[in-house]
């Protein structure tokens, strides 16, 4: 009998040149270039599958997050690949509670995204090799199984292993029809692409109409850096996409809590579905502060939330109304699959965050496995969606009718096409060349 | 009129192999490498003053906090000196708000780390041209300086520019009192030597002892990984020690928060003078929960703690009795002062985190600080004090008594001899190259 190992960790410093066309500007990020420090975990295993993940930066500093990756690599190369991906729990707890590493964190920023992105291509690996999209490798996985990824640590306050193992195992009986109804039917998206705040009001104007056209039922708009352009444009808006559209405003962590309090009560006019990020993702006392105030305009946040302790406080303070995970800045699948079932715990919908590069490709398959298997309905859910750098992927989403329709790909839908990670490599590749 | 540059900002990756001795083993870090991600910021002017900082990790990962400290050289190389000292507040909103940096954070972590190792080498570089120690050079600023210097994002909910000046100018009366009264008698201190986890009963006994001949009216045990251990380790020291010095115990996250409870409730028949870091340091309200049902026990934390957004909340919760901040953790100086004010407006004694290598150097000047223009006392105030790696800094903190004297010499006490920067290099210094 032959052993499997992880023989390679590449990882690859990818950015894209977003700025250029003031793509995924707002109220904090004037000027994104959208980048990924990429990660290809390679093995000896006869089917040479490979797992891929990454980190999503938005541009300098993408450098620092790949030395972060590279410092896991001791972990992995080496490691026996078939007990590593039938216990990914335990291969999560080695990776986070390092007792070095961990003085880098804990459990946040650049070091707990590079366990997000090696996890997440560790995911990838095992979909592939199961054959099956990862949101339904996970929405068949047997609830026992999916407690063991959990990392309770911290957690047990709000959520216990017994409480999580209930909410899973009362959905058992009902999966095969949610899976039914994902397949035939797909999950509901909102788009970002009208929004952002580098756009004039002509742009916005026309991709307005086209979200609506595409049978987007809510959009979404960057506020927070003038008060007077942002009613402007939450009018024009409005007007174009009438009363039964939901329109979210996103505010990038743009406000101090009375600041956001004023705001967004200026805002509530133009019927805001939500406002996202009111201020700092660290202030959990703050948005519940903020939440109260403009009680019942909804507050969302989550795209930088640290970990599933500051999500926690969160929920337990009542503080948001949309909690919006993102695939990978906490620590992967095996977080995320903890705070759905937070989430769900709190009855909170779970809405995530994406755009950036490859992100709404991974969270689908989040969302989806929350509807088969732990909050079992899409009621007031919706994966963000943004229409760019889709096509450097080789699996990428596809939506219809302002829908994700669910990925049928075996693994995580994370891969970039080869030729895509020459020509982007920074600093050297063909995209960053023509512009020396 | 000639115009001085910064010139360069070199990078080192310094490591002491502290594991071979179970040097800072506690609960959660049995064999740390006590390590700094080291900065050498040179200038053009006449002077050749060179400014000192780091950020400190526990080995594995300090070239990830290289690589970060690397990637905010742009912001200084090149950049005229005298303006840049004279608005340090500016500079370090130049490089907090970087707009793609900051999505490695925002504010945590790594390249938080990063940007106090530069901060501090900035200030140690200002305070040689002074001609003073720091703790002097910022006791004799103006408040408005002082206050122009902290960036109030996220903080005017717990305090404004004006109760920060009102703190300020109130004690500016008599600051020359209180700075004649520590150049006299110093600053107390508490000894962590004794403590670790790793060392048996006999050494405990031993340096529980030597602490009480040394005159120190407090020491510290790390505690958390076996009760019966606890409870055998505490009985010791208390026995060594008496009724009348100062126990506390550090827990180094290690708990849940009803675990928390428990545990320090078995405690309590010793007496803990704090129970240090009992769960998460990004779990606010379980600080709170614990302090709240272990009252009047006191809870003190801080050295993990990411910025001032989180110590607001900790404060706004009633949630410590002891802050215990960190100079290499949060943004360096600048938001050290915003964290003492906002101590000094809550009324919670502020007691820094030391030891690692370095760290007692640098937050006595801030303790310092604070005793002579923010909270203008030392009642219930000590410094930790760990009693290794200070022979490798070209001006050490000096004890006498069980006290901090103060520092004299000019600057921030940062710099390391050149010749112990060339041994302990990693990994090709003569330190490193013996036990390969």
């Amino acid at each position: 009998m032959t052993t499997s190992r992880i023989t390679a960790v590449e990882c690859l410093d990818i950015r894209f040149p977003t700025s250029r066309e003031l793509l995924g500007s707002d109220a904090m990020n004037p000027d994104p270039d959208y980048s990924a420090a990429y990660v290809i975990i390679s093995t000896d295993a006869p089917d040479q599958a490979t797992g891929h993940g990454f980190a999503f930066t938005i541009g300098r500093g993408n450098e620092v997050q790949t030395a972060a990756i590279s410092a896991l690599r001791p972990y992995l190369v080496g490691r026996r690949l078939e007990p590593a991906l039938a216990d990914l729990g335990a291969v999560w707890r080695d990776l986070v509670h390092d007792s070095q590493l961990r003085w880098l964190g804990p459990e946040k920023g650049v070091i707990h995204m590079a366990v997000s992105a090696v996890i997440n291509a560790l995911w990838d690996l095992k979909a592939k090799r199961a054959g099956l999209p990862l949101w339904q490798l996970l929405a068949r996985m047997p609830p026992e199984e999916l407690v063991k990824l959990i990392d309770f640590r911290y957690l047990t306050d709000a959520l216990t292993p017994a409480e999580a193992l209930d909410i899973l195992t009362k959905n058992v009986p009902t999966r095969g029809e949610r899976e039914q109804i994902l397949i035939a039917e797909g999950y509901p998206a909102y788009t970002t692409t009208p929004g952002w705040l580098g756009y004039d009001d002509d742009k916005l104007r026309r991709l307005c109409r086209a979200a609506v056209d595409d049978g987007f039922a809510q959009i979404k708009l960057k506020v927070g850096a003038d008060l007077e352009d942002d009613l402007r444009r939450l009018r024009i808006a409005r007007e174009v996409c009438g009363p039964s559209i939901r329109i979210a405003v996103d505010a990038n962590q743009r406000w101090d809590i009375s600041q956001a309090i004023a705001w967004i009560e200026a805002l509530a006019p133009y019927d805001p579905w939500w406002v996202e990020e009111p201020t700092s993702p660290d202030d959990v006392l703050g948005h519940g502060a903020i939440a109260r105030a403009v009680a019942p305009i909804a507050i969302a946040t989550g795209e930088h939330v640290q970990n599933r302790i500051v999500f926690k406080q969160l929920l337990q303070l009542d503080a948001l109304s949309y909690l919006q995970l993102d695939a990978a800045r906490v620590g992967g699948v095996n977080e995320n699959i903890a705070i759905l079932l937070l989430a769900a715990k709190f009855g909170v919908p779970v809405c995530p965050h994406a755009g950036g590069v490859g992100l709404c490709e991974l969270v689908q398959h989040l969302s989806m496995f929350d509807f088969v298997a732990v909050s079992a309905t899409m009621e007031n859910r919706t994966i963000e969606y943004v229409d760019h750098l889709h096509e450097h992927f080789t699996d990428p989403v596809i939506t219809r009718g302002g829908r994700y329709m669910a990925p049928t790909a075996p693994g995580f839908s994370a891969t970039i096409a080869p030729h895509v990670l020459s020509a982007y490599a920074y600093p050297h590749g063909a995209a960053w060349k023509s512009h020396e």
